[in-house]
């Protein structure tokens, strides 16, 4: 495709030296799980900013350094994409400050593995984590689709 | 930006133990320099999976273990964004076969830093060979923008 219509957003998994990252309780109408902090870039926004801004609107945190771990890259029904700038960072300050979209507290993350089952975080710890992986895909145009790590 | 208008593009450098890298000579109407082989992704295309389609119809070689290095993430006049994926990899096998989008060559990396002067390859460099570096944005509605890296 030249241009379409696409989505851009972002999501950060923060995490310490002592194997904890910094996961969200979202709680929207139609949605409630726990999934690493983030959120939809504004126009014109650098990415890297975007989620320097995101978090410390969910977390509270000021966060540095970040790398870029991959890409969630989902083909919605219409055709349109709807695209998540993976990023991770063990840099930050700060205090914890939950929003108004969910309570944000550390887990270990070898026990959010076992509980991942919202928005494909199961698979997308899998590109957060490994850096043979940097795409979490799926295409929902497709009835027989599966989600697949790349 | 909830949704808008997004150009999705892929580049990858290809680069092998000896310190060359694979370059592509473009010429193209209205522009003509040394640049990264890639090209724009299809509709419904995973992004991995474009970047290995483009570099086989640029360069004639088969690609793996791509590793993502970060975004060109640009701007345009009208306020839509250009997005480069920007991807690399060592792992590659065939024979070199240039396109007709320009011919393919391998160059020293150290001697392509002093030539890189189109389409902002010197800024993208830092991004392919630097981890702390994973976005270089311009913003092309400021009359007084520069590139930079973030």
């Amino acid at each position: 495709m030249r241009s379409g219509i696409v989505a851009l957003t972002n999501m950060c998994m923060i995490y310490d030296d002592k194997g904890n990252v910094l996961i969200e309780e979202k709680v929207g109408r139609n949605y409630k799980g726990l999934i690493f902090p983030g959120g939809h870039l504004e126009r014109g926004e650098p990415i890297v900013d975007s989620v320097i801004r995101e978090i410390k609107e969910e977390t509270g945190l000021t966060i540095s350094d970040l790398q870029i771990c991959g890409v969630k890259d989902w083909i919605q029904k219409d055709g349109s994409r709807y695209i998540v700038f993976l990023y991770k960072t063990n840099s930050f300050s700060g205090e914890i400050k939950s929003s108004s979209e969910g309570e944000v507290f550390w887990i270990p993350l070898d026990e959010l593995k076992k509980k991942a089952d919202f928005w494909h975080l199961d698979k997308m710890l899998e590109v957060f984590c490994k850096d043979e992986f940097s795409e979490v895909f799926f295409d929902a145009t497709d009835e027989d689709y599966d989600v697949i790590i790349k």
